[in-house]
């Protein structure tokens, strides 16, 4: 088929929409025949996620990129029905699904994407079936209350403020504790908004940042630029918050990490320092701490940053994406020690709350800063309103805080901590274990659950830190050559993931260096399983030992 | 309760967290019982949302915000399990939906959120158990084939580019036809991101807006400000997106309508051309025009706006929220005409593509455009991959694609088609009751399925358009305390819920009108509903008369 005039679509049956069928669709399936295949793929959908994913990891090149991209490239709708519901419905548990990525599995180790209890998916059904819109009471009355019921709980969790104060606040209609967001990027975006906007408020003649812009900003305050300080770990979507912020993005300063990749403080008071010499021409907006790095999982020292943060009256905002949930670990709860004191802290509930795609969240430790963001309209959203799209970046929204909700209720703190200690003592067991082989350099320690390590035999490593700058090039080159290929003939067999990534060792050996990345979140992965993983990567590396150069060019 | 330190929670029966409950939570309920009454409420959830709601509205004072605010006001999380998941579920069903509000009710006709096909909850349900994460090609692989694909079906509904256009692009990694966000906001607001950055990209010495922010672009390209024209009925998501981009609100310029809602033509060049006369002060960034405004879903003349634009070489932006998927429908396709000449395109997934809450889409004619807003890091998102988080505001998301990818092959194009001349249509005759009935003004007629009305008796609009300036305001006052109180009294009996809204009608009426707002777009809404909320108003409209002041105000 080449003209897009030519075009009638062929199903087997021809299928026509008629008002009768369409309103049925509002209702109920079409016949009992219909029903029951719907009831066949919903059950084990609702009651094992797993069963209908395919066994192995998947992320395999058995049906290459092309092949699919070949696949679905019909850019046509068609105007009758294609299929019926039932066959929709099919193909999506047995010719799609298996084709997804099963991050269920416990093999699967790369990314922050894990298992997920089984009874999330009842949640997020009941969720769609209300089709609730949070932006405003009209559209979801008693959702809206139990929203902001929930965000005081996470707040209680962070910030531990007297019952006075919660009481004051958790049904306030002018203030806010925090706000559920897409996820991760777009709190941290909103954390940046506020202080954006916060930094340049309205004064004389100057009616404020987000009523003027940044540039009447500029010269109402008489300053050159706004930035971000960061550790470089920061997660990217800090750049592109201050893009997107009209920051500039190169305005997010990165931090010099120290040894474990947590952020230098003596570099963080060098630099404020080095800004605050300008002549006022620089403007410190924010300093993020980060609560769990992506690339790492290391956690900066808090309780220095917001020191610094208080000596300067700069904005703390602290990243937990990742780490937040720690804190209900009793345990391992102080490693977050000192998040209790930052302006903001962003949480992801599709992270260790173990939510469904997606949900993030954002915290404000002063009930009253989101006024800076602040939106009304003539039809919703009225000031002294319950509505919650008040203050949000988003507008219409779903409620995944009833997924929380229900969540807290069914798992308590203590089933929450449950998880969080397996994979912090279980990442501990692994890093010990990839110690103990000798074809392997553990790269970062895990602090919680994310370590990383490469394939680099402890002669060659022994080789490694006693060469020549050029030697030493020479050698991590041909290290990062064949991670790279073993991560990727890892992943194309299918039976398991870690993901990789680039991380910056120039000093000790030679340049930037390629790691696998290991995620542990999933109570299934134990350390029989890391082994398993460890054995097969182990033996992609014998092979790529006998058969490519590489390696012999490492020994040679 | 008053001290944080002495809570203890107390449920029924002990729960406690233990690991063994906590990894059989990962795959399935804890036994026959449980699981059974899991299945009673899922199966009605699943095969008829309607029947676990409230049979009314709902949006009801019965239990008043108050009473909701105090029974939902503790903070504590429970360290073990509060309750059995079993019964989490059966609170959600039996004390929190009939506290929500029934957006699926055809007496519901008051905001953009309304009943959707009972298989979108499967739908939902599927992409909640898949968990994949469209981010990047390894947490959901042939997900975001699909939903390159399914993007450029919608890409091509607008656009109607050619076949070599659509082969070229629709699995090409290198470029971008639109992006699914969370919703309409963040889809305005990605267009406008983009926008902002083309017209301040990178030249001898500057490294681009992105880069350098918003000051240093100014001064780079020698202008003061950045501005935005659209209709003043424009949603207020361009609002909050003008100043999230550091541009200002204020720079969000609103432009007149004519007597049919629409942006006035003339008023726009004018604008232009005042603007271009201030020596380059004030550079465009983008024209918006509206397919469907919120408020009264008028259409701006497209072609026109578009003309403009292409004269004077400006982003024109479509905000198509609303009226974007009338381009399925043979008969109202042309209301949307010009369209195809937008730079970039707004369509939410969750108002008439009928998907559960939330999903917008944005469109680019242009498919190297989001290069401007290109983002890469070190573990995913690398230059030249299929990742889809390259270029797109929020980070992790949820494959709402499979959604709308599996309802068009169910629906077929005809589908919705029906949906849309169903709900034009009988905004119509809607309109004409309205106008039949003598206490009834039609304030805005509908050109789509939304118009706005109100309680205003032909004897006293009669006497208001021939009244003295401060009569007229007089009146229209009372008018408008009758309209409001009359909307509530509706609202809080909880039988059917229309919205209200305040329109500009200073020079005929005397003022801001306060009007009801309709929008009819649940198929199961029919003339005898409609007259049924018809007769209630009037019936409510004489009470107050009977027992009020400001009628009888109104006729002295």
């Amino acid at each position: 088929m080449t003209s897009d005039d030519q075009y009638t679509p062929h199903p087997k049956k021809e299928l026509v929409a008629d008002w009768n069928t369409l309103i049925r669709t509002f209702l109920k399936p079409e016949d009992e025949a219909s029903r029951n295949i719907l009831l066949k793929y919903m059950e084990p959908i609702l009651f094992g996620l797993h069963s209908f994913l395919n066994k192995h990891v998947g992320i395999t090149e058995e049906v290459s990129l092309k092949e699919l991209a070949a696949r679905y490239n019909s850019t046509h709708i068609s105007a009758n029905p294609e299929k019926k519901l039932a066959d929709v419905i099919t193909d999506l548990i047995e010719d799609i699904a298996p084709l997804a990525v099963n991050v269920a599995s416990p093999y699967f180790i790369g990314h922050m994407t894990s298992a997920i209890p089984f009874f999330m998916v009842h949640l997020k059904t009941i969720v769609a079936a209300l089709n609730q819109n949070v932006v405003k009471l009209e559209t979801s009355k008693v959702v809206s209350i139990i929203e902001k019921q929930v965000l005081a709980k996470i707040h209680r969790l962070i910030y531990k403020k007297d019952q006075a104060f919660y009481d004051e606040h958790v049904q306030n209609p002018y203030t806010t504790l925090g706000c559920f967001t897409d996820g991760g990027t777009l709190a941290n975006t909103t954390a940046l908004w506020v202080a954006r906007n916060a930094a340049f408020p309205p004064k004389d003649g100057f009616g404020g940042i987000e009523n003027e812009g940044f540039h009447s900003a500029c010269r109402a305050y008489g300053v050159e630029r706004g930035v971000i300080l960061v550790s470089r770990l920061g997660h990217y979507s800090l750049r592109k918050a201050s893009g997107l912020l009209g920051l500039g993005n190169q305005n997010l300063i990165p931090i010099d990490v120290d040894d474990k990749n947590k952020v230098d403080i003596d570099e963080i008071r060098a630099k404020i320092s080095e800004i605050k010499k300008d002549g006022g021409k620089s403007k410190i907006i924010a300093v993020i701490g980060i609560a769990g790095t992506t690339e790492t999982g290391a956690i900066d020292p808090l309780t220095a940053l917001a020191e610094i943060c208080g000596e300067n009256h700069i904005h703390f905002h602290v990243d937990a994406a990742w780490g937040g949930p720690t804190l209900m670990s009793e345990k391992y709860g102080h490693l977050v020690e000192g998040i209790e004191f930052a302006d903001s802290v962003t949480i992801d509930g599709h992270k260790q709350f173990y939510m469904p795609m997606t949900c993030g969240m954002i915290y404000f430790k002063n009930p009253t800063l989101m006024e800076h963001v602040a939106y009304h309209s003539r039809y919703v959203n009225r000031p002294g309103s319950v509505d919650l799209g008040i203050k949000s970046l988003a507008g219409s929204r779903e409620a995944n805080s009833l997924i929380l909700d229900s969540t807290l209720k069914i798992m308590g703190s203590k089933g929450y901590s449950l998880l969080i200690e397996h994979g912090i003592e279980t990442a501990k067991n692994f890093a010990a274990e990839i110690r103990k082989r000798r074809n392997f350099q553990l790269v970062t320690q895990p602090e919680l659950n994310i370590l990383t390590y490469r394939l680099c035999p402890s002669d060659i490593l022994e080789k490694l830190t006693q060469a020549s700058v050029s030697e030493k090039q020479r050698i991590n080159d041909a290290l990062n050559e064949i991670n790279r290929n073993t991560q990727r003939i890892e992943r194309e067999a299918g039976k398991s993931f870690v993901s990789r990534t680039t991380l910056t060792r120039k000093e000790a050996y030679g340049g930037e260096i390629v790691v696998f990345r290991c995620v542990i979140m999933n109570p299934m992965t134990d350390m029989n399983i890391l082994n398993e993983i460890l054995d097969e990567q182990e033996n992609i590396f014998r092979e790529i030992f006998e058969n490519g150069d590489s390696v012999r060019r490492l020994l040679s």
